[in-house]
C-alpha cells in the first residue's frame, strides 16, 4: 500500500500558495508558472482555503467578477478536505471520488506538507502495476 | 478488465460540445450547465479540438484575450488524443499520464461516442476494488 508520504517524497515539496488578499490574476499567474491546477490560500502558515481552475471557470467571469479586481478570499473554497501523510493512495482515491475534488492538501497536524492531485494518484497506480508486471515476468523467466 | 465501452454505458451519452465559432464565454456556460471541465469542439459531427478549464486558465486572460470576444477555435487544443471503446481503464490511465490530459474522447471510427475523464477512471478503480473485497468477504464467510 503506497502512502501519501511516499508520493510526496518523489515530488517537489514546495507548495503552490497565495495570500487571501492576492487577486485572482495573481493566483492564475502563480498556477501557470508552476504548471499546476490549484493553489492553497494561506495566511502565514495557516491554511484558509483552496482555489482551482474549476473555481476560476465557475466563480469569476460567469459571476460578474474580474480577475484583476477580485481578491482570492472572495472566490476560494473554504472547509478544505485534507489528509494525513499516513493515508494510502486507495483511501485518497475514495475520498476524492466522494468529495468530488482533484487536489488534497496533506497535513501533519496544522502544518501543510504537500498537495496530492488526482494525476499523482493515477501515476502511482500505473507505477505499481508496472512493478507487479516486472515481478511476474522475473518469476516466469527465472 | 473494464473497458471504456462499459464505463460509457453507465454515463450520460450526451457529449458536451460547442462550435468553433462559439465564444469562450459560451463554452464556459456550457461547461457550467453540464457540470464538467471540458467541451469538445465540433463542426457537425467532426471533432476539431477540445477546450478545458486548463486552456481557459492559461490561454485567455493571461494571453490578453477576453471571454466574450474570443472564438473557441483560437484557444482550443487541436491534435486531440482519442481512444477506441474497446480500450481498458488501465490503458486509458497510462495514456492520460503520458499525454498529461484529464479527458479522452472515445471514438468509433470517425464518430465521437463519449468522453472519459480521469475522475471516471478513478471511480471505476474504486468500484472494482469494492467488488473484489465483497467477493473475498463472501468467500471467507461462505
Amino acid at each position: 500500500m503506497t502512502t501519501l508520504q511516499q508520493l510526496l517524497n518523489m515530488k517537489s515539496r514546495d507548495v503552490c500558495r497565495c495570500h487571501p488578499d492576492d487577486t485572482v490574476l495573481d493566483a492564475l499567474k502563480t498556477m501557470a508558472d508552476r504548471d499546476v491546477g490549484s493553489v492553497l490560500v494561506m495566511d502565514d502558515d495557516r491554511l484558509l482555503g483552496v482555489f482551482t481552475e474549476r473555481h476560476y471557470s465557475r466563480k469569476v467571469f460567469l459571476k460578474g467578477r474580474s480577475s484583476p479586481n477580485t481578491p482570492i478570499r472572495e472566490v476560494m473554497a473554504t472547509g478544505v478536505v485534507s489528509v494525513g501523510p499516513e493515508r494510502t493512495v486507495e483511501e485518497c482515491m475514495a475520498l476524492m471520488t466522494e468529495k468530488r475534488v482533484r487536489h488534497l492538501p496533506v497535513m501533519r497536524g496544522e502544518e501543510v506538507i504537500g498537495v496530492i492531485s488526482i494525476g499523482d494518484l493515477v501515476k502511482s497506480i500505473i507505477a505499481d502495476q508496472l512493478f507487479t508486471i516486472e515481478q511476474l515476468e522475473h518469476f516466469i523467466h527465472g
